[in-house]
Order: C-alpha cells, then sequence, then structure tokens
C-alpha cells in the first residue's frame, strides 16, 4: 500500500488507552518509537515503527528528530465568534468603577449582544479570525463555537453562519452550538419565559432548518435560566435529533448537571458548585464534564470544580478555554491546560485528555478525532518538547512543532 | 535634518507624564495622531504629527495604520538562564507525590543547580533562546538575567556569560544580576554564613573582575538568607560600585525590603508579606516595587501584596515575569500584566507602566529605555490593538506587529 504521508522517528502521544498496558503514561497511550501514516486525510496506521506493515511505503516521509507527536488538540467550549471586546470594561473595574457605573458605560453581556447585532456576518469572521489563529498556532484542529450573543433570529443565525464560514477560511473542523438560551434580551426583560418559548418556536427552527447548529446549548444559573426553561429547549432541541449540552453550576448550584445527564447531554460546563448528586447523575450517563479555569480564574472564583470527585466516579473530563470577551478572554489552550492544573489540581495526564480524546467526547465526535487511532481524522500536532508534561507546566510559551489537519 | 526612519500615522503610549496633563490616560502619556522619529538608534522627535519640526525628514517613513506604538517593553525579573525544566516535577506533584517523593526523584531548586553546574556555556545559551524568543515576540526589548543556580564561582560566571550572550544572539539589551545569595549549596548544607562568605570573597570578586553583573541581587527569606546575611552581600556589593536588589516578603515578612531601602535598592521584588514599615521605607528611598504575579499563581499563593499601600505612598511599581523552572515557567509579560491585573488588581496604567517606565527604574535604566523621549533609545513595540487596555485585558493573545530595538 501506498500512503500519502508517513511521519516517522517520532514518541507518540496516541490517547488510545487499548494497546499500552497500564504504567505511567499509561492514559496518554504513549509509544516510544512511533509512525503514523495518512492516507486520504484519514490515519492507516499508528503505532511503532517496527510494527509497520512490510508492503507500507508513503509518497511524502516525513522525519520529525524524535520529536513528540499527539491528536490535533481540541477546543470543545468557546465564543469566539462576537463583536466588540470589553477591555474598556476591565479596565473601568479594575480603577473601581461601581457595576451601576459600568453599565452606564455601556457594559456587561448586553455591550457584546448590541455589538454582535450590529456586525455583519464578515464583521464576525474577521473579528474571529485572529482568536482562531491564535488556538491553531497552538495545535488546535478542531474548535466548538457557540452562537449566544444575538438572542433573536436572525444575529444568532449570522452568528453561526460565521462560525461555519471559519472552516472555509482556515483549515480547522469547526463544531458549532445554538445558545439562544444563554441571557434575556432587553426586548423580554422580566420575561424569561417569553424569551424561552421565542428560542425553542422562532430562535432554534430557523438554526435547525439551516444545518447550522451541530447541538444546542443553554446557561443554567440564577442570573440566567431555570432547569424547568431550559428543559423546554432542551425538549425542542430533541425533537429537531439535535444533541444537548449546557452551562451548569458555574455560580451556584441549581441542579443543572442533573437535568443535562437526564438529556443525555454530551457534557455540562462549568461545573464549580457541582455536588454528588450532579457527580453520579453525570457518569450514569456518560455526560463529559468540561472544565472552563479560564473563567474561574478571570472571575477570582474560589470554588473549584469537584475534580476528585469526579475522577473517582470516572466522569471523562476535558478541558476548553470559553474564549469569550466577558469572562475568559483566554485564547489558548495550553494556557487552560496549565489553570486546570494549577487552579483546578488536574494532573498532567487529565489535562491531556481533557483536549483530545475528553474533548472529542464532548462534541460526540470521538470515532473521528481526540486520538491517533486507524480511521480517524490525521489531524496532528508535533511538539518541540522532552516530555509531555511539558505542555502543561509552561505558561505562555508555545512549543508547537508543526500542526497537520486532515493529512496536510 | 534627515533622520534614519520616521514612524507616522500612529497613536502613542509615550508613558512620559510630563505633556499630556492629568486626564485619562494621563499616566500613559497618550497622543493621538503621533510620530516617532530615529537618528543613530536614539529617538529625536516622539509626539504629536503637528509638532513635527518643519525640516525634520527621514531615508524611510513608516506609516501605521493608525497602530498603537508604546516603548518596547521590558521584563525587569527573569531567570531565564539555566539548565532543565521542572516538569517531572510539577507533574509528580498533581498526581500526589509528597515532598520527599519529589526530593528523591531529584526535585526542587538543587535539580536546576544541578543541571546548570553540569550545562556548558553554550548549552545554557541554547536553553534560554527559545524562552528568550517567546518574551521578544511579545515586544521586549530589554530584559533583566539572573545568575543563582550555580552557587560557586565559575558555574555563576558561566550563567552570567551565557546571559550577555543573548544580547550578541538577538536583538535585545540584557541587564544582568548577580544572584549568589539564592540558595545554600548542598556543599554548604547547614552552614548558611559560611556560603554567605564565599559569596562576598569568591563568587562576586570573580564575577565583578569580567564586568558580569550591572547588579547584586539576593533571596532573602526563611528557606534562604537572613537580613543580616543580605546585608553582608550589600556590603561587598557596595565595595565593588554595584546598585543592589532584593526578592523580600514574598513567603513571610523578615524585614527584607527595609533592608534594601537601607541600602538604596533599585528594587525590591515580590512583596506579598509587605508591611507599612517596609512601604514607607521604600518609599523614602525611590526603591521600585516589582510584583511578580506569576509565581504567585504558579504557587497558589492567597496573600497578595499591598498594592492599595503602595500606590498610596507612591512607591513605583513594576511587573516581571520572574521567568524560572521553579516557580514561575512564565514567558509572558502580557500575561504577568494580566495577572497583576486580575490577580493583585493593578490599573491598566499600572500593568503598562509596570512593564515600561518603571521597569526601566528597577533596572537603574530609566535614563536610557522605559518611555518615548527625545534622547532614549527608540525602542518600540508596535501593536494591533484598537485601545491600550487590550495588552492588560487579554489572556494568551500577542497582538505585536512589530517590534524596534535601537532604530531597527
Ligand atoms: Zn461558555
Ligand atoms: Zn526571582
Amino acid at each position: 500500500m501506498l500512503a500519502d504521508r508517513l511521519w516517522h522517528d517520532c514518541r507518540l502521544m496516541t490517547m488510545a488507552t487499548d494497546r499500552t498496558g497500564s504504567g505511567p503514561g499509561h492514559e496518554l497511550g504513549i509509544i516510544e518509537n512511533g509512525a503514523v501514516a495518512c492516507q486520504g486525510g484519514r490515519i492507516v496506521f499508528a503505532g511503532p515503527a517496527n510494527e509497520l506493515p512490510a508492503g507500507l511505503d508513503a509518497r511524502e516521509r516525513i522525519g520529525l528528530d524524535g520529536r513528540w507527536v499527539s491528536p490535533g488538540l481540541i477546543d470543545c467550549h468557546t465564543h469566539i465568534v462576537h463583536g466588540g471586546n470589553r477591555a474598556r470594561e476591565f479596565e473601568l473595574r479594575l480603577a473601581g468603577a461601581s457595576y451601576a457605573e459600568i453599565a452606564r458605560a455601556g457594559g456587561g453581556i448586553l455591550s457584546t449582544v448590541m455589538a454582535t447585532r450590529t456586525a455583519s456576518e464578515d464583521d464576525l469572521v474577521a473579528g474571529a479570525l485572529p482568536r482562531l489563529d491564535a488556538l491553531l498556532a497552538e495545535g488546535i484542529t478542531t474548535i466548538e463555537v457557540k452562537s449566544g450573543y444575538g438572542l433573536e433570529p436572525d444575529s444568532e443565525v449570522r452568528m453561526l453562519r460565521a462560525a461555519r464560514r471559519l472552516a472555509e477560511a482556515r483549515p480547522v473542523t469547526v463544531v458549532t452550538s445554538f445558545l439562544g438560551a444563554h441571557a434575556v434580551p432587553p426586548e423580554f426583560a422580566g420575561d424569561a419565559d417569553g424569551y424561552i418559548h421565542a428560542v425553542c418556536r422562532r430562535q432554534l427552527p430557523a438554526v435547525a432548518a439551516d444545518g447550522l447548529a451541530d447541538a444546542v446549548d443553554g446557561f443554567c444559573e440564577g442570573i440566567a435560566f431555570s432547569p424547568d426553561q431550559m428543559a423546554l429547549v432542551f425538549d425542542a432541541a430533541g425533537a429537531l435529533g439535535l444533541p444537548v449540552k449546557l452551562h451548569a453550576e458555574q455560580l451556584s448550584n441549581l441542579g443543572g448537571a442533573k437535568l443535562a445527564a437526564r438529556y443525555r447531554a454530551l457534557s455540562a460546563d462549568h461545573l464549580e458548585y457541582l455536588d454528588e448528586d450532579g457527580v453520579a447523575a453525570m457518569a450514569a450517563a456518560g455526560t463529559v464534564a468540561v472544565l472552563l479555569p479560564g473563567a474561574f480564574y478571570f472571575l477570582r472564583e474560589r470554588q473549584a470544580p469537584p475534580v476528585t470527585a469526579l475522577r473517582l466516579a470516572g466522569v471523562p473530563i476535558a478541558v476548553a478555554t470559553d474564549c469569550n470577551p466577558g469572562s475568559s478572554p483566554l485564547t489558548s489552550i495550553l494556557l487552560a491546560m496549565n489553570m486546570a492544573a494549577t487552579l483546578f489540581r488536574l494532573t498532567v495526564e487529565e489535562c491531556l485528555c481533557g483536549v483530545t480524546r475528553n474533548a472529542a467526547r464532548a462534541l460526540g465526535r470521538l470515532r473521528e478525532i481526540g486520538t491517533l487511532e486507524v480511521g480517524k481524522s490525521c489531524d496532528l500536532a508535533v511538539w518541540n518538547i522532552e516530555q509531555p508534561a511539558e505542555l502543561v507546566y509552561r505558561i505562555g510559551f508555545n512549543p508547537l512543532h508543526a500542526r497537520v489537519w486532515r493529512g496536510r
């Protein structure tokens, strides 16, 4: 067989756990002298170089001088499509401005909603590209992008179209989530129920008609929507055959994770205030816990998510940037890993699984991406490091040597 | 007059406070429609474009499309020259290893000392360059580099030679500090006084003879050296005409900052446990407070430095990466600013002053660098931002458009 490309003289983090026993590095599926071959954008071999089939050659052979190769990284929770930024609000708050003063100066999530509503689709794409490029420069090959700053049909559709267009502008896989239930917009002030009705009856059908949403998300919190309101959105998603996920238990415990688990959600995200019941429900449902330490850091939160309980219950843990202008203006998945380790005490292995295998699971794409296994998309990140832990240990340093998306 | 280069169509953060009144942005010395001209590597004009002298033209004119220009950034506290890294120790600690287990696995500062002692000068340069390059990519034009992992004459000299060589390898100004009094090496275990004697009588003369140290530093802490021991080092520095600085009040209050002020130190650094007496002493001596939020973050400290007291007392505040393998493997000055704002509540203006004007002061170089003023070195950073606050607000994002060192 003649493959398109063969990478050799490298060490692999396959992230596949079936073949490397249970010793140190088990979760990373480490192969010390490895090779990866690609044909038509898919992996046709990933394993020890000495197990390469005798008949397998490649049009192009790329020696990597012993470098490490991981699956391309996956940022499974972002809001990178949005208008404006909130730097001025950040500045005012540090200078001691009150919330009322900041609101008068046009701060808060509604300022992002206004900036997003007045932005054209081209504006939204152009604004997101520098953020996307920063993430691609760190080896990201798949990114989730949410709507949720339009909060009316046209703007939600425009956000998701912009998200899809990112995948035309750059070599990256984009997975979208419709997040109409992100906040109550001004025209529904005091009528969250009425707004949820509009989300289910007007926004969601508009978005789904064009195949713009790969999943449906929401923000379940005192300042946003109740579990009962979110259940209505999830029911509407289910009727359209769309999987769900949820921002849950970030600032308080409303039982959002349990609700998500009841709907077999792909993921429940944030989870600082998750309780034992929620952990058990997620474990039973196979719902991924997506931890977002960037928001925890930026908001100076004190209560970390129950990592030990999640670990003991066997809930898969993912890590993402939550890149958004209000609570996590973070465009580094490597830094998200360092924060998950430093602030939440995830292990190095958990961090690395969290931006590969478990992030793929959080997107319902584990069959396609997230590990180096035959049949999956050949998405790779090649690193100038001596050991995998360096990807988590360093702060503000990018050792990426090369990024490969669908074999090139 | 024909200058070498003229940058125009730009907004300036001159960081010079004498000409822009006391309104918003006062501390940044903002000029909305500015120009900078350079001759022989020095600034010959920096101000409003409409104040450009009629006879001033330039061989090369560079339009910046309205971008922002700041002084080149200054990282005034780093340990970027060192052998090895501590990623393995980081990994073990997260996996629950005890301190004894980590020590057995070769962890702790002594592991860096061993790796540094066995590294050649070429090794040290090669190891530091990727870290330096990460900082240069963010607009750094001056960097301070400390010794302190050799802890015997030859290795301390080798570290400082490697630091000087960084300035030959890259277009950057390197300022060195001799940090023999960093830790007690194993051959002096239990005899800190004996080691301090060796620092003063053997290391410091060796280093000073070759002009390798621009200042003398120390680590005043329960786990390192007492104020009395540091006073001996400072006396030896003074006898050689070298200015001093000090790692002080990081983990406890030993009165290090007061000692530093007594010796008219350029800076006292860390300062989490600084008390009112220390603040007053620093203010009276003009000693700069260098805040190092990367170490605070990485070590998960709880007590922030007394920013309000420093502010009220008029102590100049600088911000640096403290880049080092054990407690701050941070190679981003932009992230250091974000951490100073997020974790220490510095304002945007304080952060930006902290990596320019006040960082220059912490190095005793304010006459040469740190602001855009006539006669200073033409060190510039050109930014793709709409407002200065974006440099502090974003996390893990680098909007540098261009870097200029000594006019090119
Ligand atoms: Zn989110
Ligand atoms: Zn230091």
